[in-house]
C-alpha cells in the first residue's frame, strides 16, 4: 500500500463512519522456476510426452490382461508389477482417480489346445491305465515317433529304439546356436529324451504308472490331439481350465501386492457385444466375412483410408509373417481366404473340437485381437488415456486394436497414451522353459520375498528392457537391508526418546545447525522423487534419492552417536515418515506406525485386527489349557502333565514362538524371525528322528532278544530222552537216550559219546526247568 | 496427418534406406472446464484467496500451540483436530509436502502463577497439615474473606460467617446476568461457597484433610501467593509445571489423532535468539527499553513507517485496552513506563517469585508475542506459507507478532495465509468452567469416541463458530453408524464373494447398467470432493458426497439384494477403497484391508506389528505353563494345577478373552467388546465376594463352635466333689459333695436335692471322661 492510500485510510477510520479497513495482501507469485510437467514415455510417439488427461483428475486404463493357461511366469511379474507401480504413483502420488480395466483372455487357441490335450489325457490314458502294460508301450512308442517325426525332422530316417540317445548325445553341444534358428528345438528335445528313457526301459512294466505318463505326456498330447480332438465338445471343458488359472493368477498378483483392477472383463462374457462391433466395422467398410465364415479386418482399406493410420506403434513392421502368423493362433484355417496376407481375422469359424458361438456368419470365435477393442471401449468409451502392456504385443495385436477401434468409431485416436513394460531377461538371456530359467511367480516367491521382486522392478524404468541377474539381485538385497535397518534404528531411538519422556526426563526440541541441515536434505530429497515421478514416473531414480536421504540421515544419528550433536528424534521421524509414504506409494506396505515396511507376505490380507492376529496365541494357549486341566480332572500323573508342557513347546515354534525355559522356572519368550524358526523347527525334527532311531534299535534289540527266549522256549520243551533220536545218524541208543551206535552200526567214539553226554546233562537242566515251570 | 504427408511417408518407406516412421499422434488438450484452484480463506483478506506456495511442492506453516499448566480442554481439541484436518488435506490430498511447526508455550504468567500456587499449596498446606484444627480454620477464614473483597465487592460489608450463603442464594438467578458484564462472576461465586461451606461446616475439624484442602484451595491460593510468591525463585519449579501438562498435552493429541508438528519449539529453549531478535528490532528503531528493564514495541513508529502496516488482521481493534491489557499478562508492571498505551512488551523484567534470564536490559524474560516470531523466523526464514492459530489470539497476539517479524526483518509480508480456526461453543454457550459446560479432552473422550469427535469437527468448516450441541452430536452418530454399516456390509458380500471363488464356483464379472451407473455416481462422488477441497479444504462438503455416494451404494446392494441385478463386489470394493482414502486424508484411521475404518482409539498408536499385538497372549499362555509346569515337577496335588487352570481364565478378561469350560473338555474362546468384559469382571468380583462372605460366615461359625468346645473342656475339668462348694450358697455336704444345708444352715430340699444330685451326675459322667482323655 502506498502512503497516499494508507493516509486515506487512516482519514476513513478517524472519520465518524469509523470504516477501518484491512491493508492491502500482497498476493503470493507463483515461482519462476515451477514445478515439473509430468511427462510419460508414449509408445505412439516413441518419446516422453506430456501427460494431459481426458477430463480433469480422472484417468481411463486399459491394460491387457493374461492368457490363462498355466503358471504365470516372472515376465507376468515384471508387467504387472511394473504396471502396478506406474498405477500407484497416477493415483497415490498425482492424485488421479484412476479406473483400470485389465482384460482376462478366456478363449484362445493355446487355451483351446491345452484344454483339449488335458481332456484327452485323462480320457484316453491316465484314466484308463492302472499300470504300464505292454499295449501303452506300443502305444507310447507311436506317440513318440509321429512327436520326433514332427518337431525334430533332423533325426528322420535312423531307428528310434536304438540310435535316438547317440543322436541326441551327438548334437548335445550344439543344442544352443541350433535354438537361435529353432528357439523351441531344446524343448523337443529334452522331452523325446525323456519318453525315449521311459519307453525303453529296461523294466518299463514295474514303472509306477502316474510317473511313467508323466514321462510321455509332452510326446504323446499332440498326437491324441491329432486322432481325438475333433470330438471334445462340452463347452464345460473350455471353461474350466481358464477359469482355474484366471483364480491362480489372481492369487499370484495378491501376493505380489498388485492392486485389483478396478474393472475386469472377460472374454467369454462378451461374445455379443463382439459380434455387434464386427458388425459396424463390417458396416463401416473395413472388415469383410469369407466363405468359410470367418471375418476378415480389411487393413489395405484402413491404410488407404485417409482419415486412417495402420500400424501406428510399429508401422516398420507392416507386413511381417512371422508376427502376423502367430498373432492368428495355431488353429487359424481358411487364411487363403483373405484379401490381403496382412489382413487378420476378427472372427473365426470354428471347427469341431474348438468352442463355438453362433453368429450370422455361422458358428465361431472371437479373433484375439478384437476382445481387447470390444471390451475396453464398452468401459471407457471412444477414447481412453492409456492402454498398456507388454512390449511383445506392440504389434501386431495393439496394432491391430487401433486399427479395430478407429474403424469402429471412424475416429482418428481411440488411444492417447501407449505404455509397453520393456522385456524381461534372466541372467542376461530371454526366459525360456528350454533353457532352465524359466521361473513361474509361485517359483520366485520361494526364493525372494515380495518384497524384493517388487525392489527388482520398482529399481529398473518401466519402459525399459530388465535383466533379472546375480549382481541387480545383490543390489536388491543390499538396498532392502540398508531400508530396513535404519528404520529398526530409527524405530529403537524413538522407544528410547518416549521411556524418557514417561520418565519424565526432560529432553530438548531445540534444533542444531545439524536437523536443519538434516531438514534441508528432507526438502532436497523431496524435490528429487517430484523431478522423478514427473520425470516418467521414474521409482528408481526415486529409490535412490531416498536411500541418499538415508545415508545422511545415518550420518546425523553417527553424529549424535558420538556425542557431537544431542539426538532430536523429530526430524528422524519426519524422515522416516516421508519415506514409508514414498516406499507406499510404490506398493511397499507400511507398518501401522508408519515408521517402516512389511514385506507384504508378512503382513497379509486384512491381518489388522486385534483378534485376527491375537487368535492362533490365544487358542493354542487354550488348548494348552484344556489338556492341562483334563489330565489334573483324571488324576493324571505328574510326568503326564509335563509331557503337555513341552508338546505346547513345540507347538508354538510354528507360531514363531520360543520358549526358553530357565532354572529360575520362567520361561524367556522370544518371538523368532522366519530363519530362526526354520531352525528351531529343524532341531526339533532332528531331535525327533534320533529319538525314533533310538527306539528302532531298542525295538530291534527285544526283538532280538525274544527271538532267544523263544527258541530257548522250544528247545526246553525237549526231553532229553529223544534228543539224539535222528535215526539218519544214530542207530542205537542207551536208556537215558544217548547214542551207543551211529547209523552205520558201528560205536559212537569214547569222547563223542562224553560229548553227548554233557550236551544230555545240560538239556536235562533245562527241561526240568520246563516241567517245573509247567507245574507253576 | 494430412494425405499428401502420408504419401510421402509411404514413399519414405518404399525407398532404400526404407525408414519407416509412425504417424502423427494428436496431443490431448487441456480441458477447457479444467481443474478447480485450490482457495484459503485467509484472515489477511478476509475472503478465499486462491494458494500460491513459496516454493513448489513445500508448504512452510507455524501453529501457534498451547499454553501449558492446565487440563486441555474441547476448545484446543476444535482447534488442534481442525488445523490437523486441514494440514492432512494440504499434505495427503494436495501432496504438499508440509513442514509444521508447532510451539509450546511454556514460559507465561499463568504458568508463573499457577507454578507458583501449586508449589505454596504443597509448602504450606498440604504438606504441614495433617488434619483440620483450629489454625487451619482460622487461616481459611482469612484466605475466604480476602477472597470475597476482592473478587465478589458486591457482598462487602456483611458478614461472612452468617450472611454470605442468604447473599448468594438471593442473587442465584441473577447470576447469569451478572456474568455478562463480570464473566468469572459465577466461578468466583462457586469456589466462596464451597470453600463457605467446609469452614463453617459443624463438623469441621472431623473433615478429611485432604477433602477441606481441596475446598478452600480456590480460595486460599491467592492468598498464599500474595504473602509468599515473592519468594519462590528454584526454577525448577516453574519448568516443572509447564513440562507435566505439555506431555499431557501431547497424550491428549494422539489419542484425538493429531498429527505430531514436524518441529515443536519450546520458548524455554529460545531465550537467547529472543533477545538478539529484540535488539535487531531495537536497532531498526522499533523497540525501546524502559528504565525498569523492559522492552517496548513502539506501535506508533512502525505504523507511521511509510513501508509498515500495524493491527493487519484486526485494524479496528486497534487501542482496545482490554484487548492489549489481557494480552500483556497479569504480572506486568511498569506499564506506565510505555510510551504509548497501544505498545507492547518484548521483554518483561522480572520481580521476584518470576523466573529470569539475564539480558543487557536487566534480569527478565520474553513477552508473549515475541516467542512467536522469533521460533516461526528460526524454522521457517522471514516469510512463511501459513501461519494458524485460535480466532481469539488475531489481536493483539497475531498482529504484534506481524509487526514484530516485519520490524525485524523490515520486509512487508511475513506471513502469506493466516488460517485461523472459528470459536467452539457448547450447547449454544460459551465454554467456561463457571456454566458446568467446560468440558477437558479427556472428559470429552469419556462420552465420544476420538473418531465421533473428529466427524464433529470435519463436518463443520474449519474457519467458523462451531456449536458443539447435542443435534450436531445425534447427526455425527447417525452418519457413523450409516458408513460403519456400509463397511461391515460389504466386507461381508466380499467375504461371501471370496468363498465362492474358492469353492471354485465361477462368478460373472461383466457389468451390467446398474454397475456403470455405480461407477458413474463414483466420479460424480470424486469430482465433487475435489470441488469442497479446492474451496477452502470444505471436509463437511466432501463428507456429505460420501454420505450420498454411500446411499447410491446401498440402492445398488437393495437392487441386487431383491434379484434385480447380479452383484459384482468389484465396484463396491472400488467405492470403498476410495471412500476410505478421503477418509484417511481426513485423519480417520483406515483398517488394513482398506474396507473400513477404525476408531484409533480401538487402534492404538504404532500397534501395527504382530508381535506388538501377540505379546500379551503369548505371555499369559507362558506364565500359565510356568506355573503348571513348576507344580508338576514339584509334585503338587492335582487340585493346585486346577487352580492354576482357574487363574488363568480369570486373568485373560483382562485381555478381553473368555474360556468358557465345556462338557466336552475343550473350552470355547471367545473375544470380548469393551462391555462384555466390564460385564464378566463384574461378576467375577461378586463371585469372589459371595465367596469371601461364605468364608467369613464359615469362619464366624467355627469361632463359636470352638468357644462353645473350650467351654464345655472347662467344665470337663471340674471334680464333681467340688462343684456345689459355694460357702455362700450352702454350710454342708454329703460325702460326694452334694448340699445337704443352705448357708443358713438350714435344710436343702428333697426336690432340690434331687435336683442337685442329677446335675453331680451328669458331671461325674464328663469328669470320668475328662480322667480318662487325660490318661490316654
Amino acid at each position: 500500500m502506498n502512503s497516499l492510500r494508507k493516509s486515506f485510510t487512516r482519514f476513513i477510520s478517524m472519520s465518524t463512519v469509523k470504516k477501518v479497513t484491512q491493508p492491502e495482501w500482497h498476493a503470493p507469485q507463483p515461482s519462476a522456476v515451477g514445478k515439473p510437467v509430468l511427462k510419460i514415455y508414449n509408445s505412439l510417439t516413441r518419446s516422453k510426452t506430456e501427460f494431459v488427461p481426458i477430463v480433469p483428475g480422472h484417468i481411463t486404463w486399459y491394460c491387457c490382461g493374461p492368457t490363462v493357461y498355466d503358471h504365470s511366469h516372472m515376465g507376468h511379474a515384471r508387467n504387472y508389477v511394473s504396471t502396478d507401480i506406474c498405477r500407484r504413483i497416477f493415483q497415490d502420488y498425482f492424485g488421479y482417480n484412476v479406473k483400470f480395466i485389465q482384460n482376462v483372455t478366456d478363449i484362445d487357441d493355446k487355451i483351446i489346445i491345452a484344454a483339449r490335450q488335458q481332456y484327452l489325457f485323462e480320457q484316453k490314458l491316465s484314466g484308463v491305465y492302472q499300470q504300464v502294460n505292454s499295449e501303452l508301450v506300443a502305444k507310447s512308442e507311436e506317440y513318440l515317433t509321429s512327436y520326433v517325426e514332427k518337431n525334430l525332422p533332423e533325426f528322420t530316417g535312423k531307428d528310434i529304439k536304438s540310435e535316438f540317445i547317440a543322436w541326441a548325445d551327438s548334437i548335445a553341444s550344439n543344442v544352443q546356436d541350433i535354438a537361435k534358428e529353432k528357439p523351441k528345438f531344446p524343448m523337443y528335445l529334452k522331452a523325446a529324451r525323456r519318453a525315449h528313457d521311459a519307453i525303453y526301459s529296461t523294466n518299463v512294466l514295474a514303472t509306477p504308472i502316474a510317473e511313467y505318463l508323466e514321462s510321455i505326456k509332452e510326446v504323446a498330447t499332440p498326437s491324441l490331439d491329432k486322432e481325438f480332438g475333433s470330438t471334445v465338445n462340452d463347452p464345460s471343458i473350455f471353461r474350466k481350465l481358464p477359469s482355474f488359472w484366471e483364480n491362480k493368477f489372481d492369487q499370484d498378483m495378491a501376493r505380489l501386492n498388485v492392486l485389483p483392477s478396478t474393472v475386469t472383463t472377460r472374454v467369454s462374457e462378451y461374445i455379443p457385444d463382439i459380434i455387434e462391433f464386427i458388425d459396424k466395422i463390417i458396416e463401416n467398410g473395413f472388415g469383410y466375412p469369407t466363405k468359410d465364415g470367418s471375418v476378415y479386418f480389411d487393413t489395405a482399406k484402413f491404410e488407404n483410408d485417409p482419415n486412417h493410420d495402420y500400424a501406428k506403434l510399429q508401422p516398420w513392421n507392416k507386413g511381417d509373417m512371422s508376427l502376423i502368423n502367430d498373432g492368428e493362433g495355431s488353429l487359424t484355417t481358411g487364411q487363403d481366404t483373405k484379401k490381403s496376407s496382412a489382413d487378420f481375422a476378427l472372427w473365426k469359424a470354428s471347427k469341431p473340437g474348438e468352442p463355438s458361438w453362433p453368429s450370422k456368419w455361422g458358428e465361431g470365435r472371437p479373433g484375439w485381437h478384437i476382445e481387447c477393442s470390444v471390451m475396453a471401449s464398452d468401459i471407457t468409451g471412444q477414447t481412453m488415456d492409456i492402454h498398456s502392456g507388454g512390449i511383445d504385443l506392440c504389434f501386431p495385436h495393439h496394432d491391430n486394436e487401433l486399427a479395430q477401434s478407429e474403424a469402429y468409431f471412424d475416429n482418428k485416436q481411440w488411444v492417447n497414451y501407449f505404455m509397453h513394460s520393456g522385456h524381461l531377461h534372466i541372467q542376461g538371456q530371454k526366459m525360456s522353459k528350454s533353457l532352465k530359467n524359466f521361473i513361474t511367480i509361485e517359483q520366485a516367491l520361494e526364493d525372494f520375498s515380495s518384497r524384493q521382486l517388487r525392489l527388482v522392478f520398482a529399481l529398473s524404468s518401466w519402459e525399459k528392457p530388465l535383466d533379472f541377474k546375480d549382481s541387480l539381485i545383490s543390489e536388491v538385497k543390499t538396498i532392502e537391508s540398508a531400508f530396513s535397518k535404519f528404520f529398526t534404528n530409527v524405530r529403537a531411538l524413538n522407544n528410547d526418546y518416549k521411556h524418557k519422556v514417561n520418565d519424565g526426563e526432560f529432553v530438548s526440541k531445540k534444533l542444531s545447525k545439524y536437523e536443519k541441515q538434516l531438514y534441508d536434505d528432507l526438502d532436497i530429497a523431496q524435490d528429487e522423487v517430484d523431478v522423478a515421478f514427473n520425470d516418467n514416473l521414474a521409482s528408481g531414480q526415486a529409490l535412490r534419492a531416498i536411500q541418499i536421504l538415508i545415508s545422511k540421515s545415518n550420518n546425523y544419528i553417527q553424529l549424535a552417536a558420538s556425542g557431537e550433536t544431542e539426538l532430536r528424534i523429530d526430524v528422524l521421524l519426519q524422515v522416516t515418515r516421508w519415506i514409508v509414504k514414498i516406499l507406499e506409494i510404490l506398493g511397499f506396505e507400511a507398518r501401522a506406525d508408519r515408521l517402516g515396511w512389511v514385506d507384504s507376505s508378512e503382513a497379509g490380507e486384512g491381518a489388522g485386527s486385534t483378534e485376527d492376529i491375537a487368535l492362533p496365541y490365544v487358542k493354542a494357549l487354550s488348548q494348552f489349557r484344556d489338556a492341562v486341566r483334563n489330565l489334573a480332572i483324571s488324576k493324571a500323573d505328574n510326568s503326564e502333565i509335563l509331557k503337555a508342557c513341552d508338546t505346547i513347546r513345540s507347538d508354538l515354534i510354528n507360531l514363531s514362538v520360543s520358549l526358553d525355559d530357565r532354572p529360575s522356572g520362567a520361561a524367556l519368550v522370544k518371538f523368532l524371525n522366519a530363519s530362526e524358526k526354520e531352525q528351531l523347527i529343524q532341531q526339533q525334527e532332528d531331535k525327533l528322528k534320533a529319538i525314533a532311531e533310538k527306539e528302532k534299535k531298542k525295538q530291534e534289540q527285544a526283538a532280538a532278544a525274544a527271538k532267544k527266549e523263544e527258541e530257548r522256549l522250544a528247545k526246553m520243551k525237549i526231553n532229553p530222552q529223544d534228543m539224539f533220536k535222528d535215526s539218519s545218524l544214530y542207530s542205537t541208543w542207551d536208556e537215558r537216550g544217548i547214542p551207543t551206535k551211529d547209523a552205520k552200526g558201528e560205536d559212537v567214539s569214547k569222547s563223542m559219546q562224553k560229548k553227548l553226554t554233557k550236551q544230555h546233562q545240560q538239556q536235562q537242566k533245562l527241561y526240568d526247568e520246563y516241567l517245573a515251570s509247567q507245574k507253576a
